[in-house]
């Protein structure tokens, strides 16, 4: 028999090197506290990773990491794992209605998230950003000045109609959906570090929020640890001077 | 007391004059056989539509449409509102493991929308085609060479792996996946119909299960049907013979 203090109860496959995707799981899990293990970044993981991908592997077997694994269950497609996590990790209400709402704004996080990718690859994933940077200009500019304002602005106003002091975005705690929106507004302000700053004093709420995440003690220690990637340009939020005008 | 033969169980809320992403759920719906209301389509309807998007209209506001209304809920995100509705249309079966499974391959669908939707709107959703004619000559491209086989050439394995005759995507009936990725492969061969020509021949499974949606009674029905938008150069699967080489 195991010891308990030993068990993991969660494998998570997802690209080594880059925060990507698979940091909004990582982030869950880290503040639930729980025994995970990130597979790809522990030596012959990639293989583990490459080999659950390859057809036939499981009977369901993912598009793309990140993916987990539980049990026998491999679940792909970040927010489901999270809709799925959640109520395990103890990270959403037992409120139908607040874990209907906290995976439609997780969706919505989603989306935004694969338009910042598009800023540095609007034309083919199949090619180095370097190839199509005239067009990653014109699509940044297009994404920090009408598009990140409308993602961010309508999580402020989510915020803005609650009736409390400092607010969470599902009822009255804080949910596996915050921790998502303070990687967003992380990963932001890493990669349009002038657009945010003029754009913060538009989102004081969702600011708020952004900092009461990094201070929950569990996400605190996870940020200062060497669990946490660092920001880079080979994952999704990009540091290009060029196209942050 | 209400008829019943008169109750309206389902209220879509989407953009009038094209498919868009609300045609996965009325496909789901005419599936279903259930009475619903295209609220956007009826006279006055629009203004609803925008009247529930608006900030403070509803506990749960939408980022985007579609949307649907069931009772006091309202439900946003296309993937998250084919998950709710599809036990209750019984287009899923039973089984959690299935559901989880419809859910992943649903959100893959949704992701290569997103990718068809950004062959012609490569730069700005806040432009028209024509200005980021150049830059979506190159995004498709990319699209029809890489991503579309991926895409469909992953269905075709999930299909290929089944071991029966004609397999269905999720279980061993159809579900809301396999409207869905008749809905894809539909708007493809119309957007890209070269392309597709080329690629058919690699995705013989995914042809027939597309032919057998075709044909289910009630499919058939709507699309020849008035309720069928038909596509056109507004929605997301826009054929524009430059950009299908």
């Amino acid at each position: 028999m195991m010891n308990r203090a030993e068990r993991i109860d969660y494998e998570l496959f997802y690209w080594p090197g880059i925060q990507g995707r698979g940091e909004f799981i990582r982030l869950a899990l880290e503040q639930a506290g729980v025994r995970y293990r990130d597979v790809a970044r522990e030596p012959g993981g990639l293989k583990k990773l490459e080999k659950l991908m390859k057809r036939g592997a499981s009977a369901m077997p993912p598009f793309a990491p990140p993916f987990i694994k539980v049990g026998d269950l491999i679940l792909a497609q970040t927010s489901q794992i999270l809709a799925y996590l959640a109520p395990r990790l103890k990270l959403i209400s037992g409120a139908k209605a607040d874990r209907l709402y906290a995976t439609q704004l997780q969706l919505t996080i989603a989306d935004c998230v694969a338009e910042v990718h598009d800023t540095h690859h609007p034309i083919s994933v199949g090619e180095v950003y370097e190839k199509q940077k005239p067009e990653a200009k014109k699509r940044s500019k297009a994404f920090v000045s009408i598009r990140m304002p409308k993602y961010l602005g309508y999580f402020e106003s989510i915020l803005i109609a609650k009736k409390y002091a400092e607010p969470w975005l599902v009822g009255d705690r804080h949910s596996y959906v915050d921790l998502s929106l303070f990687q967003l507004i992380a990963g932001l302000k890493y990669a349009f570090p002038k657009a945010m700053r003029r754009l913060e004093p538009k989102i004081p709420s969702s600011h708020r929020l952004f900092e009461r995440v990094s201070k929950l003690p569990r996400i605190a220690a996870y940020l200062a640890s060497e669990r946490r990637v660092p920001f880079n340009e080979s994952g999704i939020f990009r540091h290009y001077p060029e196209l942050d005008r």
